[in-house]
């Protein structure tokens, strides 16, 4: 099974750059899934009802979340009818919305999971009892299992990398938008890549408008982040598991942008 | 001009790497100048006397540093004394060390710079203003600039990068121990990386035992963090500049471990 | 010398508050000088041109700021006209606005600073060697030195009242919203109280509706903090100063509220 | 039913100014319970099996803690032997010792339950509700309820007070050091303040030795922190509750320092 994973989507020009190349990405990598996280893809904060069923169109089978959830307002009015979006599972009880699906590819199904780190990030339920009972759940119907981390310290997705070692396919972190170098398969079969990066400007701070959040820094002065214009990139991991265990065979990192061209 | 610059070594087995790989990176890159981030070099905290001179012989030209520069008490007798040991630069006033230096490189000079960020890390002074102060005085001397900024959020350190783009010859991003794979060469010719990433243990945390980590993030009770042993990586840069204008023409990240093995 | 401070004033009831008991308090202890937190004055974040005004006209001869200084964006454009309105010091440069006033008080002048923490707030220019630089200056010109330190940590405030006893006639914390009790005259001369407390609602989250901020606790779900309605309460200090050294004589914490009712 | 509580007990100080003040205090408020914060009662930080004994042969009823619960480490060999110890109830599983005790008071029983917040704090399990799940077992046996909130931001300490207004006697907060003057019945019967303040030394930081705080605000370098010596202060308060209901009648707060000298 292959599972086709692209980071974070910043604004429109990350949604163009998944429009340019996930047709190619996939025409090249043939995933069974295809997993797209979209916690920036409104206008660098949240997401719409219009935009999820975009990024859906465009390819997606299914959209994580992250920190930004919620910065859309209109998400608490699709969050629960839509069926391919999940948020972190560890958001506390009383949260909209589910934190992990578990879908029909061909004739198997993949359970995915999204979770959030706190390390760094705001006090909610502790990620790794999360994963555990959640993964307990789903190993139950299949051993394909894929992990959305989203979190800021490399220690702490470090951490759920190493500790769900063996007991999940894999485990791909999120949110700081630049992409890691350190894909690899852990010992006991989980593929595991620190961040996957994310998808849109590639002359932008995260994707934002570099002179507001230079200003920000030098000043402190409240600032309105907005996405930044340009060349664009698209970063992604194409992971691939053993059709009978779910162990991963393979990470290959995915980064295109004006000095990385697209190669088929 | 090339420059060589290894990611913070952790321990006895980043510096045993360092010995293994030095050689062998100098034979193949024939760098001017070895810069080598040694902020976790002793026992994964701090750096002793001992082991700056084991990391010079080693054949280190430079040792940066980072939020762990004190953490060996005995640093304070002897950062004054010796000559090729440079700490972050944005400490306050009254920390003893020096924050850049500028070095003989055959008949040029280098200005090399050591700045910490401030984001999710301790309240010092502005790394933007205080960088700003130091490259107007080292550019009267030299366009070789090369800084070392050790920060936590991929953010802060981008806006370094972008800031100082065309200002300096290249800014490279230490601290998370994650090489980032967003190696490129700016605009205005400052060659540019998130995170070099750690040399040291392959199979730990940052370099640290993982059960130990792992129970920190499921217990928070307090736990005495240890470099691991086993298999070992080295992580870094080479950077190619102008000989005239001091503009980087070429960054290459430097990954070695078992998944990815030395090639001459 | 008498000075009167009253706590963050919070959104229109914190303004009624201070409409009451501003001429109760006046004519009770006859301040020479009477200056009051504003930051919060505007619907709990920041503050008008309109307010300015109100509070100025409802007795206040000097408003301070705080971390909401900007929050209402109409300040960037009035700041730098109006004359008895300072925000904290040791902002960044490029911050409009100024931090400290010399001001005439019959045939005297007292010098009133305002500055901010670090600790669990954003990194910005250090507050001790900003106030030592500004000090320094006012003390040219006057013995009488009131110094409103708007933070966190208790450990900071009592950090800079330690630190200016002896230079200064007083330091009052702002921030928490809620008056502490130790309010003291320290050895050399200088009144302390880590926090003066907040004027406005009394049966609110430090001014704010309780519903909300708790349900934010629950679910760490977005929420939309407003000011709550209902019974009020005032808190501040007044202070006295030796007429010929400026060093305080007394410090008395003002705390009116239903349980405890204002007497003349 | 009454109640008295004494603040944060910081080293041998706090322990002298326990041993002098709690035998006054005690034949001053008849209190049929006696209950001690002790994280800090060892050197400042954390409890040994020998000052447990010595607090608790000062008077103490029950010793509660807060984040410095492991600070000693000998305290993993007692805490689940001793009866009158517990430490915040929503530290996460694995975590030695007990949260809450319900103790007998004459022919009545009281529930104390000690719990820690997050803002500004380690991220644990959620207090809110950690508590909810533990009053509703405590009240099963008794409508005597206490409560020590160890938490750093008052707008925490403000919400568990709303929040559990109506369901206990009493929230009293700690860890800031410094006693706030916000002392009240909620309007649902339960006694709140947002800080009882600490036990020790009157003219230190938070009890530690005051140059070496400012030093470290000073320059960020490493410091150890240690008690200081001098003046002494104790900090409490002492609470009413309704022999029939559990609702608070009456809290006093209780703060003796040279400035303000203890009356019979
Ligand atoms: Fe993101
Ligand atoms: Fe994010
Ligand atoms: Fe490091
Ligand atoms: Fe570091
Ligand atoms: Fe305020
Ligand atoms: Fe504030
Ligand atoms: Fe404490
Ligand atoms: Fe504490």
């Amino acid at each position: 099974m292959n599972i086709l994973f692209i980071g974070d989507i910043v604004g429109s020009p990350g949604r163009n750059a998944l429009k340019e190349y996930l047709p190619k990405l996939k025409s090249k990598y043939r995933p069974d899934i295809t997993i797209v996280n979209s916690e920036n893809a409104a206008s660098g904060k949240g997401l719409t009802r219009k935009i999820y069923h975009e990024i859906h169109e465009a390819g997606a089978d299914l959209l994580t979340m992250g920190n930004h959830t919620w910065d859309k307002k209109e998400i608490f009015e699709f969050i629960d009818d839509v069926p391919d979006l999940i948020r972190p599972a560890n958001f506390p009880d009383g949260n909209p919305g589910k934190g992990y699906i578990i879908k029909k590819v061909g004739n198997k199904k993949i359970g995915i999971i999204n979770a959030q780190g706190r390390t760094f990030m705001p006090p909610i339920d502790c990620p790794f009892r999360k994963l555990d009972e959640i993964v307990e759940e789903v190993k139950q119907e299949t051993p394909f299992i894929f992990v959305d981390f989203h979190a800021e310290a490399t220690s702490e997705k470090l951490a759920v990398g190493w500790y769900l070692d063996g007991k999940v396919s894999a485990v791909v972190g999120t949110h700081t938008h630049v992409q890691t170098a350190d894909e690899r398969i852990l010992p006991n079969g989980t593929a595991y890549i620190t961040d996957v990066g994310m998808t849109g400007p590639y002359d932008g701070i995260l994707g934002m408008d570099r002179d507001v959040i230079i200003q920000r820094f030098l000043t402190n002065l409240p600032a309105r982040f907005e996405v930044t214009t340009g060349r664009e990139q698209c970063n992604g991991v194409v992971i691939q598991l053993d059709n009978q265990t779910g162990r991963a065979t393979k990470i290959s990192r995915i980064s295109i942008n004006e000095d990385r061209p697209f190669f088929d």
